[in-house]
């Protein structure tokens, strides 16, 4: 018995030179960079679709007014944002998937990956943020500087806009595990 | 000369032989948590600070009204955020300057402040993003939805509220910057 125990590490470590196990996660990597993807053109197709016009009480008359996303210099911003990480989220998909058949450049590749990832996070956080504040005071207004809650009559506007938030929010959280994800296989690859 | 220049870095390779490259980047990494935790209190104390009276007219006559970061949802996250960041910036930068002491501990503590600093990443960069976005309106206001501009007349509570975003903008920045920084740190263990 103590003398199989003994070798067998020996086995192991003779056959496996180098780290193999990090390469398990790559699978999970591609399936996170086509939600994230996926993510960014949902929440994209949301907001630009809520376009409403309705009819509004301007000093007694009924004016038809619409609705749309190029009135908020937020939601301008948010647009503008997930579509950069909705072209990220695809180009790095096809990264992702070629490193799969090439993964001798996986580590080289994945440091970058990682940066990139880092740096959209504060983009689509910042945005899902800027996105979602605007939103709550569409729904709820805010009595304190007399800004009055419009989704009572944008309601279709509002109904996509709380979509596109929700999706951003799912795409945020997506991006945040491509980061943990992406450290955690390098740090696998690190001499223990 | 030149049998010293082909000399020394023999010297150094045999001195040196596990990678210690990284460990230079300990300081930097103590001095961005710093920097992060020093960005968050001043961004958590201006905001606090920006409490303004003024007379506004309510229905032409002039009323006592006052401003604080209370009455929005969004300025309330944003402190909430950043209280949370605070406390983050103020142990990680403890546990950074212990980890200089004990550099034997270094890379298991690196994945996991890694872990943490994008799941912070994701909260103050949404923060910032909804303070900003509300500041904006109370800079411009919004004549589509009727939404009116207030900075014209809470002068002192939006020089403090922007002063506030652009803290915590630099923030996230550095925040990316230590996501970068360990990341880097972790690849440069990786074997070639």
């Amino acid at each position: 018995m103590a003398s199989t125990t003994t070798t067998e590490p020996e086995i192991k470590s003779s056959s496996v030179p180098i780290p193999l196990a990090a390469l398990d996660y790559s699978k999970i990597d591609v399936i996170l960079r086509f939600l994230f993807f996926g993510a960014s053109v949902s929440a994209l197709a949301s907001i630009v679709s809520s376009y409403q016009t309705e009819f509004v009480l301007f000093q007694g008359v009924p004016v038809l007014q619409p609705a749309k996303f190029k009135y908020s210099p937020a939601l301008i911003y948010f647009v503008s944002a997930f579509t950069v990480s909705g072209f990220y989220g695809l180009l790095t998909t096809i990264i992702s998937i070629s490193l799969i058949q090439k993964p001798q450049y996986k580590l080289k590749f994945l440091l970058h990956l990682l940066f990139w990832d880092a740096l959209i996070l504060g983009i689509v956080a910042s945005a899902t943020g800027a996105a979602g504040s605007i939103a709550y005071v569409g729904l709820k207004g805010n009595s304190h500087v007399g800004w009055i809650k419009i989704c009572n009559v944008y309601d279709k506007f509002c109904r996509h806009l709380a979509g596109s938030i929700a999706v951003a929010l799912f795409g945020s959280i997506v991006n945040v595990l491509l980061i943990w994800l992406s450290a955690y296989t390098l740090h696998t690859h690190v001499p223990k």
